[in-house]
């Protein structure tokens, strides 16, 4: 069905999706409509549900631990798509992604930060996970989060 | 043409639109594509065309203040769709909302402050009213605002 | 093709489109999906590539100045649609902008700023360059631009 497995990739590849954590009603992780595909905003969760770190970023986070925390965050969100659609090999190719960093008015690495989350989904979706993208500084996040990342997919057609 | 109406169900449940507070030239309060309408961002305006409360979380505004704030946003935002569908039986589900919440780098609450639109999208649309969401906390916003949402709905085939 | 050419306008009002400055990979600068193209986010960068501004609004940035840096990135954010679709009449309309205003927590006049980006489309486009709008004040962008701005386009049908 599919020349390239992002399944099999992910294997290959060892890489975790930790979760899914989906959001509280009336909330939906995963809307599709019109051949897309968009999830709620991601937090960095490890496998046991708990935030990977905590803070803001130029006082408590270092840059390179909010970049982990981006690439967390991110492969949350697949987790998020993968539930929804059955499969990551649903999907046809990324499209935009947005990632707010939680900072001080000083800090001005958002897009390194931002960096950990674009290139774990280049790593999975090889030219399909290119995406447009805007990172954000902004005051806080949820449960003291650093980072959320929330993200658009294209389907093939054919997906549910 | 509907099997349930949602101005029936807004009239049953005695909750009310206040607006609509269209944006200034050039902007548009709503735009039509594909399918789709989505807002301009609403803040939340009395009937009267007031702010209901200024200033930001965690310093200004209480969470079940900014919770009420939210949920005046949304209903400021559904105003909107109203005017330019003409009802909001035009609707057929929502897709998603981003919540933006005014608020200090301590504040992490930003969730149940938006639960405040969710639960009032909830009330009038059911099951149609579940959305993607993302709660994002920022330094500022317009007019001292407190909380600002947009939100993005699929219509009905044959909707204008 | 078209009966008023937005190129052609640019000329007659000689507005500059600065850029493009595409950003790293693996982020692409537009996407393109379902007759629309979306834009990555956008600083206020001048022809030679620098920040025309930086800092933040309400301590080192005036509102002046800011909506300048919103019309500068607005101006780029058109370089990136230019670039990748080959002329800005593949455009059939725009349908939202959103306009992030870094700032301090008493700044209020974010609207104030994203008009300036707001008026330069008008200028271009016209009634096709009316668009919905959030402008959110945000605690600091990236590589400490004041202003960063996304830009969400109808396409033509035939348009690549």
């Amino acid at each position: 069905m599919t020349a390239v497995s992002y399944e099999a990739r992910l294997t290959e590849l060892g890489i975790e999706l930790p979760g899914p954590f989906p959001p509280h009603d009336p909330l939906d992780a995963v809307v599709v409509h019109g051949g897309t595909a968009r999830t709620s905003g991601s937090l960095p969760r490890t496998a046991d549900g708990v935030l990977a770190d905590e803070g803001i970023l130029g006082r408590d986070v270092t840059t390179a631990d909010g970049a982990g925390c981006a690439d967390l965050a991110a492969r949350n969100a697949l987790s998020l798509l993968r539930a929804h659609l059955g499969s990551l090999d649903a999907i046809e190719r990324l499209l935009t992604m947005t990632v707010f960093v939680a900072c001080t008015p000083e800090f001005v690495e958002q897009p390194a930060v931002a960096d950990g989350a674009s290139r774990v989904l280049q790593e999975i979706f090889g030219d399909a996970g290119r995406h447009t993208r805007s990172a954000i500084g902004v005051a806080a996040l949820p449960r003291g989060a650093p980072v959320e990342v929330e993200i658009t997919a294209a389907l093939r057609s054919g997906a549910p």
